[in-house]
């Protein structure tokens, strides 16, 4: 038995992650590969009732150590209940954010800390990162039209954050591919779905065709 | 304005400590110190909505990694936004439970280790410990007739656990005073509700006769 591989998707709101990872997850299987398709926060029953606590605040919002927290605590039950059981029997897993996010937007963007992100992470999860992340970048505008498509504007209680947050969380994206660029691939966002999708294939091709 | 002082209430279950705090409650407020008392995990409705997943967990039950995160979760919210706000305008502040249970059962009965919920408090809450914490001790068989009397036996998650996970908790609250005296009291919690109280008066009454 080989052990699985692991892929996160990472970026800000509206660069089109979520799509991507179920079209790379069609592709993977349609190849024969065991695939596991997740997101966070969330991805498991304590995880998800972790994430509605995160997205709809019950007193007067999280402070950002509260935040950080609470996401390192979801990614602790997501990790041990779903992604190491299915990498450990070989399954790839593909997950729409994993611990970069919380890097980008409690550790970054929120001024937490990136140190004290990790050190989260390392408490909850043993560190476990994935063996690629692929950060989608869009430019402001296209990220705003997306999300006005998707949800009339609507949104939750970190989506609906001012525009220099998000930009923060873009540049904070940036600065941890630049910094590590053998887990990092960047991915430009724009253009049709298929043609984002054909960017995606050409950065995991390596690691597709090692499969075995 | 005199900064207020912070008082915490330690112990297994059926130790009498939620008993003994309201009482101490009393007793400051006829003496006509403002005093706010509250309980762990929970304090705040968002701590509240953490202690309901910690005590009724949605899955299989967490792990000791994302309890861990979940209780120190709780208590940056409840810290942030009750004690310290509390303190800083002169209140007293008497907690049941803080850090020191996170450290008894998280850190030592489930073996996640000292440093790391240590570390946890220290992002959370900023390492904030109590003036004056007082361990309440029973014999195992004192502790176990209480619980029924209370509720027939019935218990959450956590005080459902098996006798040793509970002898463990006592052993270690027992470490905590013995490591670090100038911070600790023990109260001996058997006899009768006004015997252990005055008793707790006895422990506080250098810091109360120094109130102003």
């Amino acid at each position: 038995m080989t052990a699985g591989r692991f892929i996160a998707f990472e970026g800000g709101e509206g660069t089109g992650k979520s799509t991507q990872s179920r079209l790379l997850t069609d592709a993977l299987t349609s190849r024969g590969i065991a695939v596991a398709l997740t997101r966070e926060p969330g991805g498991t029953p304590g995880a998800e009732a972790i994430r509605k606590l995160l997205l709809a605040p019950p007193g007067e919002g999280w402070t950002p150590e509260a935040e950080a927290l609470l996401f390192a605590a979801a990614r602790a039950d997501h990790v041990a209940r779903l992604i190491r059981p299915a990498l450990d029997a070989g399954r790839w897993v593909v997950c729409d954010r994993f611990v970069d996010s919380s890097r980008a937007y409690q550790g970054d963007a929120s001024a937490l800390g990136d140190d004290r992100v990790r050190q989260l992470h390392a408490i909850g999860s043993d560190g476990l990162l994935p063996d690629i992340t692929l950060v989608f970048t869009v430019s402001d505008e296209h990220a705003a039209a997306r999300l006005k498509a998707r949800d009339g504007g609507a949104s939750d209680a970190i989506g609906g954050r001012a525009a220099e947050y998000h930009a923060a969380v873009g540049a904070a994206f940036h600065a941890f591919a630049s910094a590590e660029p053998e887990r990092f691939r960047v991915i430009d966002g724009e253009g049709s779905v298929q043609q984002v999708h054909a960017r995606v294939m050409a950065a995991l091709a390596p690691m597709i065709e090692a499969a075995p």
